[in-house]
């Protein structure tokens, strides 16, 4: 297993930046392929190539392993090892042109995510974790933060397509707005997940938002010494269907389950 | 008046160039200085770098103008002739790492707007302005953008630092927020401006914020062939005390201000 996880580290941050690449190349001169789903999201060509960089990479070298990418799919093999690719998380900020999107892989191994790699092309920052090996941002650990004051802290809310405007979700985050200094929704998740791990952001809320952007950042804030629990506190480890979940420092664990249980009773 | 123009663009376009580079070389590793005000908003290195470098080559070339600068004040000149100097719009942005922000300088004669640059030096994008000649990123002719169906598209909500919680204006964003795509809160005003103007948002809704980045965004957005109204849609042109305001495409005039009425009135 270690020398699989050692090849796939190499592999990865190899594709990543050459995906980052296409990605930054296409920047400003995109054209958008299709509307995705009900929702009014888009593909673009970026997406698309970026995604046949990473996943050319990794059939190379790991032909036998499961692989699930956001554009393609899933290949149908049947493996322990199982590859996540979001060749470009924030695709919404990329095509109006604001510089807040990344690239993603993660490798998970009998459902728990053993390794994630995320990649920010416009400032060239990457950041991988592995497990139990701790989260890097161009090679300098990484730390979540606590703030001394956590209600001036800036948190990022993140939820899922299908979430829209349910109510439940929508008084949530506007409750969420209004008892911190910020909260962010900055529509590229991976991003908030490394932000997070890097002591940037002082939390994360995440409303049922599943899908192959998750576990890299998941992994990063654990791996930074952040906690990531469910709404009712429970340690949240591996793969989820409907994940609802709250992502800080461990000793703001308290402070950040009430807030959040207000915002969902007060209705 | 012409010359003046003409000297004011070339002065204001190198200076603003070279406070980007300053500002840029300070992104992530910036120090701050203090807090500001009552929000925990910050100042740091870079902002008040950022602002001589700017000071020193207006002050240089046009040593009988007034200047108003966001760190400084005013230099107490008497002229028709101000300048509106924010060194570092987006500095909440800055120090968290999130490559959103800008400089901003603004040219006022007689209180009319007429002449506004704004320097994006993450991405290198040069906004140009002047009165009744465009506006221009990177001199390409910027134009906004009529979305075939509104609801769908994004917008910009900005706030004044006065304004936080109040409960009205809490209303209104919220009222936005689910009845737009995607509402967006950047923090960082004058970016927001230029990104409608090029087409990219579709509306801007403005709560009580004034300040030294107001004016050379809201001529950016009159000169890329948008409307700029109260909420009573009475076009507004000048300096305002206390701006309540909609940007957004001519022809979405009456949408939109159906949209922040409901969002004032259903309370």
């Amino acid at each position: 297993m270690n020398d699989t996880l050692k090849a796939a580290k190499e592999v990865s941050i190899q594709a990543i930046r050459e995906a980052g690449q296409v990605v930054k190349d296409h920047f400003g001169r995109f054209s958008v392929l299709q509307e995705k789903g009900a929702y009014g999201d888009v593909v673009t060509e970026a997406d698309v190539m970026a995604e046949q960089v990473i996943l050319r990479e990794i059939t190379r070298f790991f032909p036998d392993h499961q692989i699930h990418s956001e554009e393609t799919g899933d290949n149908g093999q049947a493996s322990d090892w199982l590859w996540m690719v979001d060749p470009l998380d924030g695709t919404n900020n990329f095509v109006i042109g604001l510089p807040v999107f990344s690239c993603s892989i993660t490798l998970l191994y009998k459902f728990e995510p053993v390794m994630g790699v995320i990649y920010e092309p416009i400032m060239d920052r990457l950041f991988f974790t592995s497990r139990s090996e701790g989260a890097f941002c161009n090679n300098e650990r990484m730390r979540v933060n606590k703030k001394a004051e956590l209600r001036k802290g800036t948190i990022g809310w993140i939820q899922g397509h299908v979430v829209q405007n349910d109510a439940r979700a929508v008084h949530l985050r506007q409750h969420l707005d209004i008892h911190f200094k910020r909260m962010m929704r900055l529509w590229a998740p991976t991003l908030q997940w490394c932000m997070l791990a890097k002591g940037d952001l002082d939390g994360i809320v995440l409303y049922n938002s599943e899908g192959d952007d998750l576990y890299s950042g998941m992994l990063m804030v654990k791996e930074a010494g952040g906690l990531v629990m469910d709404f009712q506190g429970n340690e949240v480890d591996g793969m989820i269907e409907e994940p609802y979940l709250i992502a800080c420092h461990p000793e703001h664990k308290d402070d950040f389950l009430d807030v959040v249980r207000a915002g969902l009773c007060s209705q």
